[in-house]
């Protein structure tokens, strides 16, 4: 990258206003945006501020990439999959179906060529920088008004998933709806949607889901372990000096590992009360998952065959997947497989 | 924590030497202290200078805290579990037997009260503060000349195994050793030790361990996500600007997490070099796994009737594991299980 010097002495005020996807209500996904527009100002001593701003205040919510992209705001928080329309290659920054949980996801990103991959795409195509900052863990599989058993129960139903876990439920049959986190409730409660899927426990509660379906699936197959990136016009980038620049890489560590912790420590507790409110937990059936997965791989190859940037992502992608796999199995997975084994698994009227 | 106050305008130019337990060849753990004083270096405009030292330069491998702790070297990068003749519930800063994995360590550390109880341990018994500062993910089970499938195998064997693990081997009858990760090889080439541990098949392959004993166990349930951390004496940490502060811990998870990245990135190419040069996978038996699993509760408690500290950072670390696995092995776990199940495990002869 092109990089401005420094003179390491005297460094320049500036004020960022910085958009997102996100309700202010969710201290999680929001929270990702406001640590790291936080450590920022800290390490400047206040003099780099950036300002996150919930969605709608400066961007519509899906549509971050796009005023971060004209320059209108210099950067934004936000999910790379909800600009597949854009470049279907974007999915990989945030999740595809039955990839990676959030460990080997990180692991591609920065020890891979994942991140490197994703960058060249975003300066191309974009004129944005981006970095990882932020990650949900492994979602859960959303909320249905009726139980799915068989690929037949899914057929017409209409339902919130976005990035291509959607196109994926698309081939089974299912109605497919992108709609940002604050707008699903309503949908589900009017009855605009039969079923959505948003995180997992501490959110959805936070959105109501458990009082608008009964029916709370698992695992979140679509989103493993999904990523939430920080977004830069490069134009504003290339114009930060370099200690700022750095400050900007370094807090979104901060801000992914934190997202992460703050998912993973407040799902179980958040769980067990929508168990008591009278959620109904429910595994996907073997017969929808393998569905799932030929419909996934089949995706893949098509994007594959008519998008370059598709493949050249995608073959770098399965390569690393295979092997992080066999390795995740056979080690920390022996060793889970292990301790988990005398648990129960938590259940409400089954 | 009390801290300096700065103009913002002018930072000090302060320069650091770094004691750590680790050679200069392992370029994952060490590699941990090199990003993170690059960091601090880079987003300081080079005005705060740390300088990792390999093991033995500053201090003996195994004593970097005591430098630390008596100001002899303002700040370190080690294990806190070497550590564990000085108060045995700094175990709970590296990794106890049938812990966490590295993402629930990160939990409980960060978003959990785990760092919050450890830094109150560090300051009032040490008079130093830390921060997690890489982790080298589930570790493998270590490496044995002769087949170990009772417990009456272990029986005898001189072992290298650290931490609480080593103290859990030491009930099942094995003869324990604490060595530094540069003396291993040597201790299995002469015959001193019988069967030894590092980390996994990165490291371990460049320590050559696989060329002095044959059979490589997983997994290993002594430390499934152990955390390596940033030791900083308080009298020097209290007189750094705040600026520097936040950059050393936003620093920190940077590191903290590139290490986890580099060694997930890396194991499995070197184990299937591993295998090729003629390493005998095994797991380990369930006798043994339950055998050890039993004596570490019992060590556990053993230790919590006996030390206050101990007991306080134990029961909020059992209560918050509870959770945490359910959580875990519902969904994150079901996914992985369906993912992994049309895997091969990789062996070699066996």
């Amino acid at each position: 990258q092109n990089q401005a010097t420094s003179n390491n002495t005297e460094l320049p005020k500036i004020t960022w206003q910085m958009a997102t996807s996100w309700p202010l209500s969710l201290d999680t996904i929001f929270g990702g945006a406001t640590v790291f527009a936080e450590r920022v100002a800290q390490m400047s001593g206040g003099r780099f501020k950036i300002s996150p701003k919930p969605a709608g205040d400066l961007a519509p919510p899906l549509e971050v990439l796009n005023v971060v992209k004209q320059g209108a705001v210099p950067c934004g928080h936000t999910a790379a999959y909800y600009y597949i329309g854009q470049n279907p290659a974007a999915a990989f920054g945030t999740a595809v179906p039955f990839g990676l949980t959030a460990q080997q996801q990180n692991t591609w990103l920065y020890e891979g060529e994942g991140l490197k991959l994703l960058q060249e795409l975003y300066a191309s195509q974009f004129g944005v920088i981006q970095f990882p900052a932020g990650s949900t863990g492994t979602q859960m599989g959303g909320w249905f008004r009726k139980e799915v058993s068989t690929i037949n129960d899914l057929k017409g139903l209409k339902m919130r998933i976005p990035g291509l876990g959607g196109q994926v439920m698309s081939k089974l049959g299912v109605l497919v709806q992108n709609l940002p986190g604050g707008e699903i409730f309503q949908a589900l409660q009017t009855g605009a949607i039969d079923a959505a899927e948003w995180v997992g426990p501490y959110d959805d509660e936070k959105l109501g889901l458990n009082k608008v379906a009964q029916y709370y699936y698992y695992p979140g197959w679509w989103e493993p372990g999904p990523t939430l990136e920080v977004q830069i016009n490069l134009n504003a980038w290339k114009k930060l000096p370099v200690e700022y620049q750095q400050m900007i890489q370094t807090a979104a560590f901060e801000a992914n590992q934190i997202m992460l912790a703050r998912y993973e420590a407040r799902n179980y507790e958040a769980l067990q009360r929508l168990l008591q409110s009278g959620t109904q937990l429910r595994p996907y059936s073997d017969e929808i998952l393998n569905a799932a997965k030929t419909s996934a791989f089949e995706l893949y190859d098509e994007f594959a065959a008519k998008n370059a940037d598709f493949k050249a992502i995608f073959e770098n992608w399965q390569k690393f997947r295979d092997g992080v796999f066999t390795w995740s199995n056979l080690n920390q997975g022996s060793f889970e497989r292990f301790v988990y084994k005398t648990l129960d698994t938590p259940s409400q009227g089954s």
